[in-house]
């Protein structure tokens, strides 16, 4: 049973940023129906996450969301594996890799690039504090720059905080996420 | 070696707010040197960290930076132990609670409802998954609100993500904190 | 890569099999190609799992393979979660509780029976040298019979089995379990 | 305790075999009699697990007595490690190897193909979502075929099967086993 | 292979002692061989061990060596779960438990007293600063004094220390452990 | 709360030592204290520290402390960490030294000897059954003698013994440690 919170009164910024939600997808994602308790909230998580996953960076927004199932897989978060898996199969046109992201990343057939960003991400999730000057190294051979390494870290760093918030109020994703993008792009 | 990035150039909000920094506090936290590599990705980072930590809450801030540093102790963040330690010593004039977070939390002598918001913060940092109604339920027994619950979810999430930030980047806290608050407030 | 074994004749009776799967579900699935290396393998395989999978029990055949998915959703098992997921997805006629075993099973809305029956093949995934009389006394009181309590250890067993033989041997799915019952049952 | 099923009516040729047993080692194992409560069931295991531990392999009997008690060892199972403990004695005719099996395998003083067929074993058991490509060159490289390493994986797994079902139905060894080969042979 | 440090000369005391262990028990134990690289750690060594496995205390003889069998089972120490499960056959005269406490603990019948008592030493060995006021709250409750706690606590202390060092040393047990006491007592 | 147990009588020699305590550092330390429980158990301890920590080796005083520290950082013993944290900051003149072995060893700039010493008592503490020649090789190639192995294995084995002791009996350090060697030495 998720908190029982009241949703504060939208203000119009963000009104509009949700009827664009339904616009566009159909539907307000119900992570932001749930910060929808206090606009100053909304907007932080709002602001951080459309620049994690939206702005330009070295990264591809394929691969911010790869990351973001892996951690989420490793954190068993029901909400973000839906919600990230279906953005994986939707953005890859590849629903098995969408999957194979949610069940085991090391059975899909990756790159060496994205293999080293998802180990990277799985060892920066289970164990922080042995991330070193070593597993930066990794990174950099198969040709991430710095700034694409604090992409990186910032996006695990991201959802091992989504992930923990989800579990601690019950967030319950919109049932519409399980039948997007089932079928391969042909 | 930290992450070779160099930082953009501060715009003047952010100038401002550094500056601030100098004078209250004598220094600019180096988490905030990192972040300024992207004024963006600095605004997103200091408007929830300023929303999390100093809005009005159920928890005192003391509480949300005990809940910061034992969160941080199970991730073995040096720089948030370094950094929200002090200010646990600072903000409850007792350097050795500071200690006890930092090293066992419990071995501290709390009241229940702190001894339960710290079970709680272990828990959803070391198997979120398994965080359930009941973990919740014994939160309320204590007297947390269900918007208090939100906020120490959101708390723990937030140093989730920025104890594996701070290790991805090999962030160092500044030097300042070690020495802050080591002597008892009478 | 999987592994190189070539697959020895099929003999009469396995031909048989195989050409009913085809005939039933439009292909064989690959486990049993891999088993195919061997007609004394192939045969205790196939015995065992339909015996197990198929004969009459007090436990449902959606509960069997809700067993089967949680128990590879522990072990992270492709191969297995693939399938298996599938299934649940297929006898339950609801996709969400077959993504919830494969995710989170405690993300699942089950009732007392189903609930104490998972969390008893989780903990004896996990922890199978923990598992004693009071973990036997919670089934017991939920109403699972002496038999029936054999019958979750074996299908917990057999599928802790499955997994490591399909992660040792690189066992891939048949693509088409990916699209099967994805649309909810009316 | 262990479960209160009554043993089924055993048919002529399981009596053959329990009969056989008696004859060849002076009892029937516990795990048999367990399996009695169901012909079917004891069939399919009797049938995989002679088929498993005796049919001709490129792994000697005792090596797969070796897998059989390092993966019982790390899931702490006393059926199994007392039953295939004895074994490995007696095959082996070194009564110290058997107990370096039980206690640590590492311990013992082994080839490199024996040691790298215990390392698979035993990470196979423990984290088999992690075993990959890399792991089966390791076996390669010591000796082994393709068929064997099929054959190692189909062991390991058959005892995280066994372990499990015997700790779920507090399965006990016959007391005969524990003074079985405790004499080094000469 | 074991440190190839050479033994210091034995003094007339060590002498005698070592004597008196040949005289006793037909061999000196390869631990006390061990630490005969330095008289005043031996002296340290032997001193603390036979204060805490032979002095007067509120444990029989036989528990003392119960708890170090458990200790060395989790941290599978090689060389102590030989010597010391010979001392629990010996102390016991029943082999059958010797094994238990090698194997799983909690497969053996225990009195809640010595069940407590060992779940007390698993729980210290493993999560050490998970042990709380609670804990020793069910000591007390099954009959344990302040200082049997106080006992007990050391028990598991000194064979956690003792587990490393043979670990850090590959120190190993003289081969005469094996054979004792492996019969019944009548 | 610690345990109920009344000191027993000081003998002349240990009335000797605490005194001596008393006038060097101001304080009899509480472990000293909770040993008074019984004279030969204070001996037994307190001669096996005093010549771990004190007498000569190819170790430093200041590296044993080390050790001592990160031990007990991975055992979150609340005594230890506060008693030995203090050391370190003392005979290295560095409290941030102190500070990065109680938080996580592996932030502090360390020569690779002083490095693959504490990876060695990290492994030993965490996982003693996998320490082998291949670990004792990485010491000696960074200098270590067979003998400085044995001193290293000692000194995480009896700290791995006096974190569990003090977590078992609730030993508190004395309050005086929190405040010494805060400042840098110049």
């Amino acid at each position: 049973m998720a908190l029982a919170i009241p949703p504060a009164e939208l203000d119009t910024q963000n009104q509009a940023y949700f009827d664009k939600c339904v616009e566009k997808i159909g539907f307000v994602p119900n992570v932001l129906q749930a910060y929808a308790l206090d606009m100053a909230k909304l907007n932080a998580f709002a602001g951080m996450y459309n620049d994690l996953m939206l702005a330009p960076s070295g990264l591809s927004k394929l691969e911010r969301e790869m990351i973001a199932v892996v951690v989420s897989s490793i954190n068993r978060c029901y909400y973000c594996l839906t919600a990230h898996g279906a953005a994986v199969r939707q953005l890859s046109g590849d629903p098995i890799l969408g999957e194979q992201m949610v069940m085991n990343y090391r059975a899909a057939r990756l790159d060496p690039r994205r293999r080293a960003m998802l180990d990277f991400a799985a060892k920066l999730t289970e164990r922080p504090h042995e991330v070193e000057e070593d597993d930066r190294a990794v990174l950099r051979k198969v040709g991430f720059s710095e700034r694409d390494i604090w992409d990186i870290g910032a996006v695990v760093g991201f959802f091992n905080m989504s992930n923990r918030i989800a579990s601690a109020t019950d967030m319950r994703p919109n049932e519409e996420y399980h039948v997007q993008a089932r079928a391969p792009k042909v």
